[in-house]
């Protein structure tokens, strides 16, 4: 670990880790085009100000050199680094139905960091599809058990049947997934020390539908 | 419109959408047990503060009657009001891949407020296909245009291949498309005037790997 990171993973909240992405995007996006910014440019980008840029940044070390900016790669590299996505996290796929397939086939929409080592569904006439992109078949989901314990994967994509989201959720847990990416649009019970995160399409929606009639408003008065 | 609504659509962040977006969910889930909520009890379950709690709510109108706290009813009707979802959005779903596939044939994840009222493929193979769960064939996306021209359809869910999905955008917003909710992972440069969200499973994973590892620690070292 490189020695300016003085980070302590408990001073960061959620909304902190979303703009980590965020800035790890746009840090990316900046990276084409030259190898250091300033916080004013970097907060443009960031829809923020100066010197939230510049506390946000100060969480995790010292990078700044006033005259000449933050070095986008070193800051590329810390944020990787708080994410975990500076080396490969395994990842097992559970469920592989149409939302399964589709990033069992485009398994580059994961980006940077993610690998998935096995794939299953309970599906019998799934069961021994070969999967190309990821040189895998779809195994049975009473072989689970033993990837996790023969693999140190922790974490998961939960792509199954909502109605047995949370039963196989629970399962899971019992085997030692410590990491769930809940693809289901199912709310889960989950135990303190499980991690998930959610991709709720309804919740997008409400978004979009807001911001159509914010713009209409917006664009036909003005 | 109700009369205690007096909320103006340029005072709402992003931020707040979001937030919305989670009062709804946090309200109809109390809604199950009670007729009426106080802001503490709001606040716990928003994961903020009462004094947050009567802000936010405060910036659409008049609710709480001290004594009784808010009526649930009434603060779900006024927020699906202003995500517009207390009426029925046509939305076109374009592309039919493995991701079209998983929102047509589970179309209640788009939650209330949203009907397919079109589906659109290029691959003839595809096209002409019956989909049960909403009555509907897909067709040509060279019969998207008279579709839009023929209903009011502002909104669409974009499911095309990543590689066509900036042209395929411009094209929908040629025609008259307003909203795009992309779920192609591809970055997409739109006109100002038009809404958009984007479903990206890659910063999902980030956020997920973080929370892995930083439950990790706080699991293990206490």
């Amino acid at each position: 670990m490189n020695k300016s990171v003085k980070y302590d993973s408990k001073d960061i909240s959620s909304k902190m880790v979303k703009r980590l992405t965020k800035y790890l995007r746009v840090l990316k996006d900046i990276k084409k085009e030259k190898d250091s910014v300033n916080s004013v440019e970097l907060a443009t980008k960031m829809n923020t100000t100066a010197s939230q840029v510049r506390k946000d940044l100060s969480t995790f070390g010292e990078f700044g050199v006033r005259s000449k900016g933050y070095d986008i790669s070193h800051l590329i590299f810390i944020i990787e680094h708080i994410l975990g996505i500076d080396e490969t996290n395994n990842i097992i796929l559970v469920g592989h139905g149409n939302m399964g397939t589709m990033i069992s086939s485009n398994a580059d929409i994961l980006g940077k960091g993610f690998k998935i080592i096995g794939v299953f569904d309970k599906d019998d006439k799934k069961v021994g599809q070969y999967i190309p992109n990821l040189n895998l078949k779809v195994q049975n989901v009473n072989e689970i058990e033993k990837l996790i314990n023969d693999s140190d994967v922790k974490e998961c994509i939960l792509a199954v049947n909502r109605n047995v989201a949370q039963e196989t959720a629970e399962i899971l847990i019992e085997y030692g997934i410590k990491a769930i990416l809940n693809l289901t649009s199912k709310k889960l019970s989950l135990p303190d020390d499980i991690a998930s995160v959610e991709v709720d399409f309804s919740i997008k929606l409400q978004e979009l539908n807001f911001w159509k009639k914010y713009k209409k408003l917006r664009y036909e008065n003005n």
